[in-house]
């Protein structure tokens, strides 16, 4: 990248979309929790290793766009890995790309005209950061004169899950002209395509102006602009979010940025990428990215193969032993709450599947058993007939609102960490290994006032135990 | 069944034998819990079934061979169905059949010399109880007169998991000779045996009178009556268990009845049975033995078949769903802790998959999350550095020992029954939803007064957790 470039601070804003939920990587991604933010590979998040692709002098603070339910997870993760974000933006709704680059072109024009705005869905894999980064730089010049700059993967295999391009001559800025793109087309179509020379895989990455795209929506998906500039004018800032108001968003038509702009316009030029990139669009993506050893077995830690061939044994908990014994080309997820088993060929199908189970009202299709709250998260150890058992991680400096029960108790011990509890207007610390009760009807309060994270283990005892029975003091 | 020998209440005495291990169907059944005492179909376990199936005027109360880890497991399920045994037997060490049925031999020759007795592993499904029944009926006449009688299961299908048995003519005591036994054949031997129409499956069930099985012993295989009389003579009552002597029991050759007695024996008949029955010596065979749809497709609660054929597909655990996408001939076997996905035509070689983990020292091979004590039962719930989380159920009536532990405290939560805490000398009552804190060295005894499961949440914390911190007070 050139030194010009990389001394600008303002020059790339990265714009990191993670509002899917990816239900294909089911059970591991799910609606509640979805793949973005799950450890696929190594210790990272593909979300905080996203981020941590845009550290260097020429990218701005990274913007976020997510929805209310990943907010704290959001925040969470990119405090773990020291990443403050310029901002998190929050649709109050799914809409599809269109309208969230919209409304993140028209917020960018305000902060900062001169930037070029870089989306990337917060779910790929692109494992070779100077080369990654060097394809952006390659892209800012043709996007300051005008360009909407896409990235073409060069295809190693006729994959039918992604979208192609074809790409014509380099044009006079550097890039290749985009002559046409083209759905994800069947088996022998995606042979063809392979087979040409011409066609490469569309990655969803765009680089562009805030002024070319805003353009570009108003000579081309004008009806969203209005919409999406009311969403955007009556956002509201909230603890570091900023809420995108509903009423007008909810207008907004639910299209893709492809269908509604790139596929009208005629500046669209890209440029092609070499290095490996995975939008990990299922559990065959997944494996094609992991390391498999010379029988294609790819494991994680706590899955065993015998006899196995061109498989992917994950098991997603150090609790929980997988074992795969004479398998082929089969794809094995296991999570101590769900597992599932596939043809690795069907890898597509796991979305219906989970449709399916969403539809029988099984809780798993969506829920995790662990649930993130603004304070840290709980997970379910155990239930039985009057009594549940939750295992309450509180991050430092985090609080639970002041509230009480009328039906049910709870008995805290602290296993990790020194809680502040106040128990009808009267505060005490509580220590590692001490433990506190907390009859019906007593207003609580439970702090972290620590910098460790508190674990407490909850017992909650009593003749109803809903969620909804809580009452909360402001 | 003749009326004469229904009211006979001492005319058979049944004889479960449920030592073994059964890692053919980890991981359901392992070590420490085996596939006998799990409930493979239904409610109740196939121990349970197994000792139900032998109500009746004919049947005398059962005797029960098992181990010294089982037997806990034993005298709890049958109280569940309220079978009183005659006695229940512990081998010191597992010697295969033929020690043991020679012990029961010897056992009962001094209880009860009339009796006859009907050895059946307690892992077998024969559903059809009146068509077993009458089979047995048929068998006590040739057993009264000095025949070792066995069961020939005709089969429907060329199994290379069972031994064979060639079926002569009809003997003037309304049995049929055996001719000879094959050992498990392999896949085209099995066809031309099934071919034949004249070998049968040797079940393993054996009935006979105990001076016959005695003089069997005296005349093929006395090198093994010693021990056993010497086990037998030295063992000691507690309990209600009889527990073998271990010292003449190691003498004892570890050798199977078929191959000590039957082989050899010119006096060995068998009853032609029609009905259902399997060993469940794979998960094979019990996909077999399940209830499957048009597709082959056998499911348990919690498990979801979408496209598949020919599988068995089972959770363990209702707080954990299982989905088999697009799978043929796959066993799929899930549980919290461990998840086996196997090729069905690899089912016997569980066994050997389960033997490496062994041999890698990963605890799923032989342990289950559940662990069985005199006093109940205990689950691992959640463990974290210097915590750990267990759900502890103390049977009616029940206590643990007087203990103290060096490095850690315990927590524990009633949310079941009560219970009757002594910590250092002061006894006191804890109800449903009360708490009581044990500090390291405390003297501290935990009863269950009461006539219902008394159910603990118990949180330990400390700089130790093992389990060899604790000083027993007698």
């Amino acid at each position: 990248m050139e030194s010009q470039e990389s001394n600008d601070p303002a020059a790339v804003t990265p714009v990191l979309m993670c509002g899917g939920v990816g239900t294909r990587l089911w059970p591991l991604s799910r609606r509640s929790y979805p793949k973005q933010f799950t450890s696929l590979f190594g210790r990272e998040s593909l979300f905080q290793a996203s981020a941590r692709r845009f550290l260097g002098d020429c990218f701005a603070p990274p913007v976020v766009i997510t929805n209310t339910e990943f907010r704290f997870i959001v925040t969470e993760q990119l405090a773990e890995i020291g990443i403050k974000p310029a901002i998190i933006m929050i649709e109050p709704e799914a809409r599809n790309t269109a309208p969230a680059t919209l409304a993140v072109s028209l917020f960018m024009q305000e902060l900062n005209p001169d930037a070029l705005i870089l989306v990337v869905p917060a779910d790929h894999v692109l494992p070779d950061m100077e080369m990654f980064q060097a394809a952006v730089a390659t892209g800012m010049k043709p996007a300051r004169s005008g360009d909407i700059v896409t990235f073409a993967v060069c295809p190693d295999r006729p994959e039918t899950g992604y979208g192609y391009m074809e790409l014509g001559e380099i044009s006079d800025r550097g890039v290749v002209a985009v002559k046409r793109f083209v759905e994800k087309p069947d088996p022998a179509e995606a042979e063809a395509l392979v087979a040409s020379g011409r066609f490469f895989w569309n990655s969803g990455l765009l680089l562009f102006s805030s002024q070319t795209m805003a353009d570009a929506f108003e000579a081309h998906a004008s009806r969203l602009v209005k919409p999406v500039r009311d969403a955007l004018s009556h956002a509201t800032q909230d603890m570091g979010f900023l809420r995108l108001a509903p009423g007008p968003w909810s207008q907004a038509g639910n299209i893709s940025v492809d269908y509604a702009v790139l596929e009208q316009s005629k500046r669209i030029t890209a440029v092609p990428y070499t290095g490996t990139w995975s939008d990990l669009g299922g559990w065959d993506s997944v494996w094609a990215e992991s390391m498999t050893d010379d029988q294609g077995v790819a494991l994680t830690d706590h899955a065993y193969a015998i006899d196995c061939q061109d498989v992917l044994l994950r098991s997603e908990s150090r609790h929980q032993v997988l074992v795969g014994l004479g398998l082929r080309d089969i794809i094995a997820v296991a999570m101590p709450d769900a597992v599932l088993v596939a043809d690795k060929a069907r890898a597509q199908d796991v979305k219906a599947a989970v449709q399916h189970l969403k539809d029988i009202q099984i809780s798993q299709a969506e829920e995790f058993p662990r649930e993130h709250r603004p304070w840290g998260y709980f997970e379910h150890l155990t239930r039985g007939p009057g009594f549940e058992v939750r295992r309450i991680t509180i991050n430092p400096g985090a609080a639970l609102t002041l509230q009480s029960h009328s039906h049910r108790a709870e008995h805290w011990v602290v296993v990790a960490g020194g809680a502040r509890v106040t128990a009808d207007g009267h505060g005490q610390i509580v220590e590692r290994n001490q433990s506190v009760f907390i009859p019906p009807d007593c207003r609580h309060r439970l702090e972290n006032p620590g910098t460790d994270r508190l674990i407490i283990i909850e017992v909650r005892t009593g003749a109803s135990l809903e969620e909804d029975d809580v009452v909360r003091y402001v």
